[in-house]
């Protein structure tokens, strides 16, 4: 199995990624190849690709992948252990800081391309396209463009992430709402702190690398107890996954000892310890689910 | 296509299912068709089936009814295309109003016994097993029992299907955040309102059966704006899907002239209308997912 959070092969903006069984093929030649082709309009699907175990990809997004797809485009977060199973050819858009907006617009330029050669293109996004994900602005341009995308939804990592960690958002007399947000407001603003809600989980995407003042946040402006538990969830899904318990008072020296391997989720409130059997320690290493079915 | 939402075989707690290419087999035939099931010990999955579209099962999902469970137990919320797939024998509890506690007590008895018999038993429930589906109940009866169950994630229709109905929960410039909450308190109490944030989406489940008060509190107690866009979706991911669109202040007003089927989502924010090419009226119906793939 290919550890999903080694770098991708490097290249300026784009990785250009032949499948195994048509090494000579190119995007260009690509077409001809089907007689039906001519006569096709470009069609393409927003796809959320989940948190990275193969095993989590919908059937749906299996399917347009494996057979349905002519290209497709991703981003560098989307697993290698899904890319692998992509059967057309397959672009990686470079979104390295400094990068984003060229990375994107390269992005939209050759799912252009391919939209008006008639192909059926697949635009695949790491978790759900419209959590985070701005696929919402992506799906405003297709269809300004002329083609009309189709959105297949994703696992989220904000829940699925959670969840693999054996840790409910809602859970009856412990918490019967969740809420999800960033830890990072626009252009590295400070985003607005949700108020303390006792019954409520929250889950903070994008806030790791500002703990210690996101956690500073939660106690002085939201008026977050101290001993509330929290737990991160780092790698979700991926074989070297792993969970953080600790509490809001106790999380940043916690993390100091242990270190901290991103990609991670902060989750916040009761619902923590729901199922809990040892509490304030990190929890072992969890097998892929592909392992096992 | 099968209509997900048409009621499945009546019986007084459950219904026990064959597959077709098993007429004659009962639960307790199957082990000793196994050579292997006494040296096994009993393994439970806690399944999500994502809001009722085969295609919208993730590939464990599909894997863990159709070639690794010896022994399915689902609800009735289960959509039928998907119960459709289960290639081993199935139980469907019958939690209609008065059998709720009777219902799982049996489901848990079925489990109980197939477990100790060393079978290995999927428990499929609808959406996400941790959204508001008492998944985390489950988990802690099945461990109190000595088997820990692997918990895999599904798509929730909290996220899913405001998605189908192309509503982003997030949207750059228009929703940072995302809540998700109940519209009916435990023992059909008046939950909390939560008060209105301008960049917030909010998604009520199992709210629609007293929408008229819902809104009265959204406006009395949360501040919500009257012009505020909100949306329902229902039926999420199946062939009839449908989306209303009106505001706080009118759809009440909406509802009663075009009716309502359940089961339904309540999204509450301007995300609803971050893609809308029309907005004040009924989307038309969406097609399946499964039939262009």
């Amino acid at each position: 199995m290919v550890n999903p959070y080694d770098s991708p092969p490097a290249s300026p903006r784009y990785s250009y990624v032949e499948p195994h069984q048509r090494q000579t093929q190119t995007l260009e030649q690509a077409p001809s190849q089907r007689d039906d082709i001519s006569r096709r309009i470009g069609e393409i699907k927003l796809i959320g690709a989940g948190p990275g175990d193969p095993d989590l990809l919908t059937m749906a997004a299996y399917k347009a992948i494996t057979t349905w797809a002519d290209i497709v485009l991703a981003d560098k977060l989307v697993s290698k252990e899904i890319l692998t199973l992509v059967s057309c050819p397959l672009f990686i858009a470079n979104k390295d800081k400094g990068c984003q907006a060229s990375g994107q617009q390269e992005l939209f330029e050759r799912a252009t391309q391919a939209l008006r050669q008639g192909l059926r293109v697949v635009r695949l996004k790491q978790g759900d396209p419209f959590i985070f994900g701005r696929g919402g602005e992506e799906f405003l341009f297709f269809r300004q463009l002329g083609f009309e995308p189709t959105i297949v939804p994703g696992l989220s990592s904000s829940i699925s992430g959670p969840l693999l960690a054996n840790i409910p958002l809602t859970h009856r007399g412990t918490a019967s709402q969740f809420l999800v947000c960033t830890g990072t407001g626009s252009n590295d603003s400070i985003p607005e702190m949700p108020t303390y809600v006792a019954h409520r989980t929250t889950v903070f995407l994008m806030a790791l690398h500002r703990l210690e003042a996101l956690v500073q946040d939660l106690v002085e402006l939201g008026g977050y107890p101290e001993h509330l538990p929290v737990a991160i969830v780092e790698r979700a899904s991926a074989k070297d996954q792993r969970c953080i318990k600790a509490t809001v008072g106790t999380i940043v020296q916690t993390v100091k000892e242990t270190g901290y391997r991103p990609p991670g989720i902060f989750i916040v409130g009761w619902a923590c310890e729901a199922l809990a059997q040892d509490s304030n320690q990190i929890q072992g290493l969890t097998d892929s689910l592909a392992s096992e079915i």
